[in-house]
This record gives structure tokens, C-alpha cells and sequence, in this order.
């Protein structure tokens, strides 16, 4: 994701969701008491100083030499963290409903979190017009009425590459769009005050098998 | 990306895939003989001496004042990366045939970057013994003998959040498991030996929410 300078670092944010998730298997799940920052460390590869440092940014939460209260620190960082009701204040379009697109309208994760997509959008007249998880699909040329209209702030992209950037010309041409969760295997050209965050599956494999290949067949970069 | 310390971290990675896709593009689609580090860095939103910096790890192409040929640039960078050839050595399973998973089956980068899937797992008996794209779906009791008798290194999971872990420690059983991409939104808990990249796209979202919001109403981080 790029950003400008603003209080908390994505870094920083991406390990407290990763806090949240853990916590929440804790609580509901195991029904643990009291954890203490070297277990959250172990559980998650990082350092308990990492940790402890991530934990008291927010306010001191922690007992030295107790441990934190698995109840009181998940609902803490909970409150960090956009909760289903800031959620829902953003609306989200999703572009190009292919396997990908159709799997995001229907993904269970969305709905427990309260990501709800308002509209669908699509080029191929043969889908336009027809509803998708109760979703009116709407032509891609329809889009800078409909955004404005429904007040969306969020683009999830969808579409193949090659038609990436002009799709997101016409989603910043809108005006209203905020931030863009970007799964074309692109880089796209936005404004800088608009957020993008790319999920390329693609690139995360070969990253993968990038490592992989390094600790089985040693140091392949002497290219 | 939890990992060891090895030669190259992987946000260098992470960029220097960023870089191939945009050259790509200047080579294929633009057609431009030269690129500056600054005109990338504008691009991708990295500053020209961090670029210039990961091109250099590779050892030096650029020629001061005139730039880098985009042919010889995006090349030497494409030979860093696994190649389609490589992709194929390491043969890859996936878990859990819900719509995302079926929609990975289909995905149009993965077989355009020698990114094959050799079998596929799940445990509703409805599906098993079917075919999807051409591939047999096994049911998850068989994971160990056909990842060893397939020699499968990497594991992308899109099974519920719930049952990811239980199949998790299934795959690693199986002791030839290297890399899991984990789509499932939690924390997966395994061997340190064994890469793991996450994709939470829902968190991916909340993330862009959280700015959104930072960036809308001001500070929120007075909990």
C-alpha cells in the first residue's frame, strides 16, 4: 500500500490485525485467561519486543511480569481496528465479475467483518443487467453515475490485466473514489491521494517459490 | 512472509516483482528503449535512490546520466525471478474447491507464469472423484500419499477459517510441504522450516478502511 506520513504505519497495522485474528481464536476458542508478548511472538514469528512495542502504541495495556488479559487486549485492539459498523460507512464497488469477482461477492469473510459491496460492474452485455448475489449488475460505462450516486469509496479490481489501468481511469474520474484493492497483476497509475492495495496472487507464489528455490538449491542470483 | 535470515529480504523481492510487471509493460506495450530511476520510482511511488538501490543488488546496468535500457533491464530482473521453467519444479496442491479455490483453478496469470496445480483437495465426498479443469479432486484423507507420490512442494489454502488449521497440520505431516499461500482469514501455526504467505483479504480491506477513515475524520486512535 502507498502512503503519506500519518500516524501509525501499515507495517504496524497489519501486525494488529494479525493480533486481532490470534486474540479472537484465544478468546472465543480456547478460552485462554492471560497471554503474555513472548507467546504472541512465538505464535506469530515475531519478536516479543516487537510486540510489547506494537501493544503499548495504543495506550498501557499490559501488567509487567502478568502478562496481557486476553479479554481486555483483543477488545482494545478491536477498537482500533475499523469495526463492522465504521465498515459498512464505506461503500464498495467490485469490477469485473469473472470466478474472482463472482468468489468475492459470495466470500463469508466480507459479511462477518460488515464489507458489504453495493455495486458490481461489468463490460460484457451479457452479464449487465442480470443480478449476482442479489447485486445489480451494472455496465462499466454507467460508472461515474452510479459511484457518485451510492457514494462509494472503495474499488476492488477485478478485471484482467490488460484492462486494469483504463478501468481505474474512469473509477478515478468519478471523483469519489478513496482506495482501491487492486487483484489485477498490474501496477496501476493513481492520484496520490488515493490509497491502493495489491493483492497479486501470481507475484506471492513466485515470491514463494523464489525463497524456496534459494534454501533447496542455494544462491541462485548470481545472474 | 515469516522467514530466515537469507540473502535477499523479501520487500526487495516484493519490488523487484513490481518492477517486472512495469517493464514488462514499457516493453511489450510501450515500447520504450530507456527509463530513468526517477521516472520508475514516480510510477511505482518509490524514491528514485530505493531504486536505484535494488537494481544495483544485482549487480550494476544503469548507465549514469542516460538511464537503463528497458530490454536489458526488465530481462536481467526477469532472469531473478523464477521462470515459467522454474515455477514447474515445484508442483503445487490447493485445498478447499469452495468459489475461490475454483476460481485459482482458472486464473489466467498462473498458467501464463508456469504456475500449475497438480492436484486438489477437499473433503465434501460430493466433490471428490470429480474432475475441475482436469484435475482429480482427492479427498483430504489421501493428502499424504499424493503429495509424496507428487512430490507437491507448495500448498495454497482456501479452506475455512475454522478448518484451516486441522488441514495445516495434515499438510505438514506430510513432510514435503515447503510454502503455503494461506487465503484463510488466520494465523496459521507451523514449523519454522516452512514459508508461509498470507493473503487476508478481508484484512486487506480493513486496512484500506482504517487509512480511509484516519484520513476522512482525522485521528481516530484515541481509545
Amino acid at each position: 500500500m502507498k502512503r503519506k506520513k500519518t500516524q501509525v504505519g501499515v507495517p504496524t497495522i497489519e501486525r494488529i490485525v494479525r493480533y486481532c485474528r490470534y486474540l479472537e481464536r484465544l478468546y472465543y476458542v480456547e478460552k485462554r485467561d492471560v497471554i503474555s508478548s513472548a507467546e504472541i511472538g512465538e505464535a506469530l514469528g515475531l519478536k516479543p519486543t516487537q510486540v510489547r512495542k506494537d501493544l503499548s502504541y495504543f495506550g498501557e495495556i499490559g501488567k509487567r511480569g502478568v502478562g496481557y488479559s486476553v479479554e481486555e487486549l483483543y477488545f482494545h485492539l478491536m477498537g482500533i481496528l475499523p469495526c463492522p459498523k465504521d465498515c459498512r460507512l464505506f461503500k464498495i464497488a467490485l469490477f469485473g465479475v469473472g470466478r474472482l469477482g463472482k468468489a468475492l461477492l459470495d466470500y463469508e469473510m466480507f459479511s462477518k467483518r460488515g464489507i458489504d459491496i453495493v455495486a458490481v460492474f461489468d463490460k460484457n452485455r451479457q452479464k449487465v443487467g442480470k443480478t449476482i448475489n442479489g447485486r445489480y449488475i451494472y455496465h462499466i460505462d454507467e460508472v461515474e453515475t452510479v459511484l457518485r450516486a451510492q457514494n462509494v469509496s472503495i474499488a476492488i479490481i477485478c478485471v484482467p490485466a490488460a484492462e486494469a489501468q483504463s478501468v481505474i481511469d474512469r473509477i478515478v474520474g468519478s471523483g469519489v473514489i478513496k482506495g482501491i484493492l487492486n487483484f489485477a497483476p498490474v501496477d496501476l497509475t493513481v492520484p496520490k491521494d488515493i490509497l491502493v492495495s495489491n493483492m497479486d496472487i501470481s507475484a506471492e507464489l513466485e515470491k514463494l517459490i523464489y525463497f524456496i528455490r534459494e534454501k533447496e538449491y542455494g544462491q541462485p542470483l548470481s545472474v
